[in-house]
């Protein structure tokens, strides 16, 4: 007898489901119901159902039919992860879901999509896109994949503990205060927060349900008073929390959000379409609540750290930056012996790290790449890929921790033995752009899009780029990326304001030999240059402290 | 007898005849039913309700009070121009319309437009500002200023000669079949063109309508098969155009517009709502068309200059670069006796390129400003402001040129006498600006936004900023000013294409003591670095030729 594989079993029992409730089709986002970068183990549906394990990407099942969409990153790493001729794999933007639904579906079919994994935005896109099909999309009360999914994990459920106001800065009342008073200015009754990070941030709490980033998975109903309705599973909150967070925040379960929201009937409520749940406007909608679509109000003041968190960062990345300077003269003097690898290298900056009682996590997984592997930019070392630093390579290596006081972000390429003169040479075009970009005054208003371009100058008069952004936000003991800002081509006016903490990170790859990247974590600051002029100048600290090879 | 003043009589009479119609109030723009940057004097009604000349701006009447908006450039002027007890100014984003309108109309308000000088976004954007004041937008069929506008000049009738093959490089035959090639891959059946250039490009006709740019004002609708319907006045057409257009181009008296729209029910219809007047959206919809909202589709051709415009603007910039420096050279030696004034070099200058039998007209007013008229970014030399050039003094000349080969735009900054060390300085870092730009090398898809920074960096570096863009698109023998490309620190997405012609000018103004900036126009070309990446770079060949001081 014939037996099914794993993921051919899945998509069996996904695809009886489905037409069991007369559906024609079903999408797997990889998201989950907060829409973060990590993703908790039980709520990984488009790994469990694909066997892909990219941070972007989403797959479409039909009756005969399933396709797997992922952007240039993951193009090579579908095809080893999936099985191609369960999921064809198609480039995310070269070969569109609108036209896999074009091609797939016919006029009455119904297309279903769980309304708690796309957001609002999303979901306007894709009625726009199932339109000319004539299907229809169908938002399920309960996920199908999930009713065949029979050994799936528990929701994780770490301890939630307070980010004391020594690391925080200002106290969660008067930030609630705040953002409340200017709900109250703009008419709005209450905002609806999905992202965690902006409640971790909002309550000045930190957990542990994803990797990497200490955060809580939680929602919250912020009112014009300054009151929270927090839905939090009971079994993470810890002893003393209740006291840290006050009596104006009022604790629920996370099964009670859909009552809160039904609440809100009349109200002027916000909420934001490009992040939060299509569920959430749903349910107002329904309540008869007068939506206010607007960015989630904690993405602003978060960005803009406080001085607190300013000098809490410039005291992590002394004691990170020790602990990259000594792991810089190990390899030094180990490299020589040629037992060296990537994988022992990455674990001994980890030991050196973890040396730190503050040390609290990676802030991601370690990028470790020597000669070729340098080259491929989301590189992740494995045993199978594992080798061992060799003379005249270059290694790169790009990591960062989470300590209470901090969230760092570092690159170094680092030659081992001597390189060849084109490897200098571009390191040097690299370290250019590095240098114009940290160097830089400019006006205030002025977007990290405006200043891309003198991180690239250097190696476009050359010829040569690099394919990534030059610089994401970082978090304060939160997420090492976060918005709004960025500094990339994307066109973008989110100004840079002080206090805000990006990357500076060009690079260089070529590919099959070597990868060159140099990224130091810098501070939007007030810049000191003073003219008759009278323009207001903003400049970048640099908070990263170790050499650079 | 107390008397009116001539725009007191005229407001008075406009708001006669608006009560007449019932009107609660009426807006006046400066812009003309074609959106252009120069208006004839048969357009120019907000100059002639309320005195104000200058190149945007907009005015509001109500019944009791009036408003005229107007940006940053013309805050000063307006005071200067307009009796501000008759028309209030408001700076056009600070105190926008729509609170003067929510401020002065009340429920059940008729606020009448002219549907013909407003665009379908721009109305679609009041539309939004008066909802919330209860007041209803009412579009006229005729504009009641017009009729209480007794002695408003005819409109031009300038004649329309062919642009020959010899300067346009493509035939308009091929043009419009390409254009129209586009238009039915789409499904689209015809575009309607309302932009003066862009029917001047796609006919390869040139004429003399209005200042400064050699346009014929008229309409056009351009269908699938190539074939054009045109609507221009027959006085202007002159011999032998009917055969330079041929049988594909079918001529109509602009009044058959109107009727023209109302036969394309049912065909799917092109119009740009960024630049076609509402006018048309309305016919389009009365007739039952189905209406395909994309940029005007000759933009985008017409901004990528073909290699025989690209030899023309090469020939015509020799032509000007000559002129120029004949000009720099008489200053040189004249100024010496302290008799040249701004006006006598702004004559001097225009009187050197009319040497040129190829010399048509001026590209724009020149600007010609001395010591501190030079820090008037959009100064125009007038007998009150006329002032002779100084020792240790710097003077400004921006001037430019329409030749049947091309159009030219260049700004020097030459210093009269020895400079002090300020003005060194500054001079210093805006060259320096300048030739970071001239020098880029960018890769295929950069936009303009993208490189703005370039051209501030060195001023940046000491606090200083100059507040206008660093580049405009300039046409072949068209405007002086033409989109879609930019330099700008405004975000957009336009990518440089080769052929593109953009200027390059950065500059410094010290209020009250001198202004400088140095431009040149550019090329957008193919670079000739090559490297192993194989990525595709571009860069920018300067077109103009004349020293910098």
């Amino acid at each position: 007898m014939h037996e099914l594989t794993d993921h051919a079993q899945r998509l069996a029992d996904l695809r009886a489901e489905l037409a069991r409730r007369s559906l024609a089709g079903f999408l797997v986002p990889r998201a989950d119901e907060h829409q973060g970068e990590y993703v908790p183990a039980s709520a990984q549906r488009l790994a469990w159902l694909t066997g892909f394990h990219g941070s972007a990407g989403s797959a479409a099942v039909l009756r005969t039919r399933a396709a797997i969409f992922v952007d240039g990153r993951y193009t090579l790493q579908v095809r080893g992860e999936v099985d191609v001729d369960l999921f064809t794999p198609r480039h995310v933007s070269d070969e569109p879901l609108s036209a896999f639904l074009a091609e797939g579906l016919k006029p009455g079919d119904k297309l279903g999509f769980d309304p708690w994994l796309h957001t609002e935005s999303q979901v306007r896109k894709l009625k726009a896109d199932i339109a000319k099909t004539g299907a229809e999309l169908c938002a399920v009360n309960d996920n199908p994949l999930d009713h065949v999914w029979h050994d799936r994990p528990a929701p994780p459920s770490a301890p939630v503990t307070a980010h004391p106001i020594e690391y925080a800065g200002v106290a969660s009342a008067e930030k609630r205060a705040a953002l409340g008073a200017e709900l109250a200015k703009s008419g709005v009754a209450a905002a609806v927060l999905t992202l965690p990070e902006s409640i971790a941030w909002l309550l000045n709490v930190r957990g542990g349900d994803v990797d990497c980033t200490p955060l809580p998975l939680s929602f919250a109903i912020l009112h014009q008073d300054g009151g929270v309705q927090w839905f939090v599973d009971p079994k993470k909150v810890t002893e003393g929390l209740e006291t840290h967070l006050g009596n104006a925040v009022a604790r629920h379960r996370p099964e009670d959000l859909e009552a809160a929201l039904a609440e809100l009937s009349n109200k002027t409520v916000q909420a934001d379409p490009a992040t939060a749940a299509a569920w959430v406007f749903d349910r107002l909608r329904a309540a008869g609540a007068i939506l206010h679509q607007a960015p989630d109000p904690c993405l602003a003041p978060k960005a803009t750290k406080n001085p607190t968190e300013l000098a809490g960062t410039r005291a992590a990345h002394k004691r990170d930056g020790r602990a990259l300077t000594r792991f810089l003269a190990w390899l030094d003097d180990s490299v020589g012996n040629g037992e060296v690898s990537e994988m022992r290298a990455a674990d001994r900056l980890a030991e050196l790290r973890r040396g730190d009682p503050l040390f609290r996590d990676s802030s991601f997984e370690t990028i470790a790449g020597s000669g070729p592997n340098g080259a491929i930019v989301h590189y992740r070392v494995s045993p199978e890929s594992d080798r061992v630093l060799q003379q005249g390579e270059l290694f790169l290596c790009d990591s960062g921790a989470q300590y209470p006081d901090g969230t760092t972000d570092v690159t170094r390429t680092v030659a081992i033995g001597t390189p060849n003169a084109e490897m200098r040479k571009r390191f040097t075009l690299v370290l250019k752009g590095h240098i114009a970009l940290a160097r830089a005054c400019f006006p205030t208003g002025t977007s990290g899009s405006q200043l891309d371009s003198l991180a690239r100058y250097a190696l476009w008069q050359h010829g040569l780029d690099f394919d990534h952004g030059t610089g994401h936000g970082v978090g304060s003991y939160l997420g090492v990326h976060e918005g709004p800002q960025r500094i990339s081509k994307m066109p973008h006016n989110v100004a840079l304001e002080p206090g805000m903490i990006v990357s500076n990170e060009p690079g260089y790859y070529r590919t099959g030999a070597y990868g060159i990247r140099i990224e130091n974590l810098v501070a939007v600051v007030d810049s000191d240059i003073g003219t008759e002029d009278g323009r207001e100048m903003l400049a970048f600290e640099t908070l990263t402290l170790a050499p650079i090879d």
